[in-house]
């Protein structure tokens, strides 16, 4: 029996808060069940240096945890002077998402900048980032047409994304903390709306998995993610 | 007029909100208004090295803001490799004002370390993290206590602290940015119970000050300091 | 046509030299057509502070490039002062792929650490590192059962790992430079004998791909790493 | 009785040598007692990136201790890779208090940069610093009038520093190391001519002070640093 | 006896391949023995900040060790973030001795930099890199001849360096690790064609050499340095 | 002519002033004419890591450069975040002389350090340093001798530095500012008392240098130091 009851293919309870703080372009407060990532993107009229004088756009991510998202602290990376690999990994693997559905060249020469930084951690956290940075990279587009600075809004596609794993021989989706530490595969899935992939990132943590399991993951992913569409596009009609 | 109709000796509305996130053992969410900082008390059982066998424990804190905190974002320092001077400077006044209301001995070899993460900055950032930093702090010692760790509380006082300043030759106390960035003369003070100092740091951002604005701003300050520890008081009586 | 006429499902000429260097316990220079990798397998008799005490083994990896391995010069890493994002990621892989083959437990008490320095890059650098690593892992381990020091050895099985894509609507597998910069899709795929996936990794560099095309490159992704499987037990059988 | 007899308001011997070394263009060895710093002022006929086309100059400071300026030898800052929160808190004092009375407009294009390594550290060691920097800004900007590139000097008022504290419930002024050691508040005073404040630091090292002995300290330095003025004022009159 | 009854002027068998990678302009893989250095120049069209618009081009080295280069395993430059004090030394060394022959004015606005990248050390790593360095350096620029970018190659002579020390009481060169362990005096020599020095390099290990020992040293370098540039001149003189 | 008349053999007045700062337990502030380095010995009763339980001691040095010891200021590079490759090679090399006359078994289980900082260069700052660091050296191994802690001073000979090279075509010694950057040939030459070396390091800056102006350089080397020597007895028998 997973926490909660939750069936296989059911996700927490997903949680989407818009104009959380009130500088930011965009500003999206995400939870999924007791993870909490805020996501915070920001508009910059100017692109880096290896994009200058090429006519488009760029869409990029930070990735961070509070020292105590976790259930000990963990030493700020401010503190010790550098970004570890997980955290450079997850902000990679944000930012090529959220390229994914964006059309570079319709955003002109500025840079959006998706900070996702996590507030609490149980499970699932680049996954949640990937959920909530969409919306909010959405609403600073958004924004960015409303001041007639764009015409047409360049996001082709919501983009989301879900953990899936095999634990105790199970496969599950979007697991939290504890149903993570055990799983024998983990598996985080991004995708775009209509059910295309973006990322298929597998990982067997104990035994090396089957091809059929594989498909079975693919398949809660999917399931998942249909729920976590939903989220968002409740959340983007709300007011 | 100051922004909202505040009176001069008037602070912005105070919200304090306990076990705000679920590992710390203390954790506030504290609001100067629509200054919002996240201050999570850690305990752990070990000192620095400095202290190793000298029998008592250790205070610290860190503070950082989120790169969206501010009107535009702000470098991440955790990917420009080290933390700043006004970092730096913020979390050693932190620490310094924590430790002068907590006795150290009573503490046991144990330290106790709170991490101030700025969610949104409208002026006195480090003033609202050291008034919420002194609730977790109590909270988290609280915990010890209740686990049996600690026979009593070594909190020996709250401490709390206020921005006070000059704007169009006027002294006002708890600055929002927009005072903040035109105050001709700029005070930190930090306080305990009773109204004894434990930090005053004063600076003329255009003009020296004079005796009398000193006098008047510690007056300030400390009427201020009072409505703080009110908040700090309501909050830790709350369920 | 694919450069050299190479078939959709086929390798370029794979080359593994074992003891290439006459220092380490496990020392291979693999070539996947022009791309080199020289993988070197240390052996230390001590773990990480995080195992110490916990009756078991360690086995990581590094990787870079020499500045020269691409088409123009890339700025050394040493002299930058940090390792970049992409090369953290691909050495926490090539780690984990080695690591999901090795019994820890049998291992006993020492760290295996093993060098991937691509000396000249032509695509796939990761996927070549992790088939190379394997067979220096495998002469350090027989290193330590011949000097006495194990038993027997820890490794369960061969891992090898190729990449996959589209590219101008076709999937192929083992992409060379000149595919890889213009595939759609880019899979990266970590099997042991017998088929399973310790790893799959797939990114849409363009368009999102379908479920379809995900099981056509999972397809060709096996053909391609059963040539490796035995590219590296000639090499292991040869004297 | 403190060291050497002294009276509580008094100071210890101030020695200001100018011209110290040839190169700078002020160039000032400044002692307290024991306490000796070299502040050499460099003109530089620039502005910092966040200047540029603003018509206006800057002024700011460096700081940094010998590594045997201390009782046992302090790790040399460049060979740890990083400047401390204290060395950076001081340099950021130092800077705030020779902008106080430099009018930056006048000053034009160009950046003055003061450098204070402390070659002999007995207490007050930022006080002198800024005390010896003033002189040596002094010296620079008349050697910018000298020599045409300004007509008139900009600088507005001396500026002189002294630290007062309260040891063995006695007020006192000037603090050296065994006193500052034991002190049970400690304050650091920056004063223009005519007797306004340009910075009040005050910080309680053991039990919280009142508000009548932070006057009392106040008055403590006010009187000291006239000495300062006077000391400063021989020094320039001097050839 | 010397390993391999080398004679005490007698280098090394020296075997300097050409074209060893493919992307650089100019790629040496240089055997001093078991000594193995990857020599690969790269040439840039633009020079150094402090060079530019000054009408003349650059040569630069960097100089790395492969971590199981050595013995036992070194940790990597890249990870512990900082190149140490030998590798700069070296790699400046390096530097000097091929700007010691090339005519930077002819060259024109162009950087070239010599990677040297040590696969295997046995003694002599940095006389190796020089010597091949050299070779890789010719090719760059017959290939800017080559291509009409030079008139005429720019490069005034070969240079090569040897190491000489007293091993056992007795004067010997080209030291190898067994040799250099174990030397009391060790030098580095590095000459133009025709026996003119660009740089000499003497350390007593043990006791101070005296002026004999070091004109010794001095005839010994002369005669090994006469057979490398024969080495050099065959290699280049082959197809 | 040379400047102030000097003949080539002719060191520039030397000036040793021991016990400049009152805390480091052998403190000398050399000046070889405008050249003005502070030399500051420190015991520390312990040794490196990979000295431990070996039974000796160690002798290490650090050097640095005052931001404006020079002509125009240099970055610090504390604030840098790391030292330079010059600054590395010369603290190298100052360490190497100074081991090289200390009886290392006989100092014990404890590190001397060296800090070299230079107040004022005007050329030769590693020879000035190198030479007042001996004397430093000298008075910290007599202090334990006098407490007690060593029977007999470990320090086998004085050792002096100084450079030499060839200006307009003739060989002078103890090269000045002026004369160092039109130098064709640059040496620097470490010596122990009887005349033998510790170091020869010789660059030839335009042309190669032959071997005759190399054995016309060591002689007035030798000349040059004699008169260091003289200078360090001189110091050292004084009161």
């Amino acid at each position: 029996m997973r926490p909660n009851n939750r069936k296989s293919n059911q996700t927490r309870p997903v949680k989407i808060t818009r104009n959380y703080t009130k500088y930011a372009e965009g500003s999206v407060f995400i939870e999924f069940g007791e993870t909490k990532v805020l996501c915070n993107a920001s508009v910059e009229e100017s692109v880096p240096r290896f994009l200058r004088g090429k006519n488009q756009g760029w869409v990029t991510a930070e990735y961070a945890m509070l020292p105590r998202a976790t259930h000990s602290r963990t030493q700020r990376e401010a503190s010790k002077g550098k970004q570890g690999g997980r955290t450079l990994e997850i902000q990679r693997l944000i930012a090529r998402s959220l390229r994914a559905v964006v059309d570079l060249k319709a955003l002109g020469e500025r840079t959006i900048t998706v900070d996702c930084d996590v507030i609490q951690a149980d499970g699932g956290t680049r996954t949640a980032a990937i959920t909530g940075a969409a919306v909010a990279l959405q609403d600073a587009l958004n924004k960015l047409v409303a001041e007639g600075k764009l015409k047409t809004n360049p996001m082709k596609s919501l983009v989301a994304a879900i953990s899936v794993g095999v634990v105790d021989n199970e496969a599950v989706c979007d697991l939290e903390y504890v149903e993570d530490s055990n799983a024998e595969t983990d598996m985080n899935v991004v995708m775009v709306e209509g059910g295309k992939f973006v990322e298929v990132q597998g990982t067997a943590e104990g035994e090396p998995f089957s091809h059929d399991e594989l498909l079975q993951l693919l398949g809660l992913a999917k399931e998942g993610i249909e729920q976590l569409f939903d989220a968002q596009r409740s959340a983007l009609e709300s007011e």
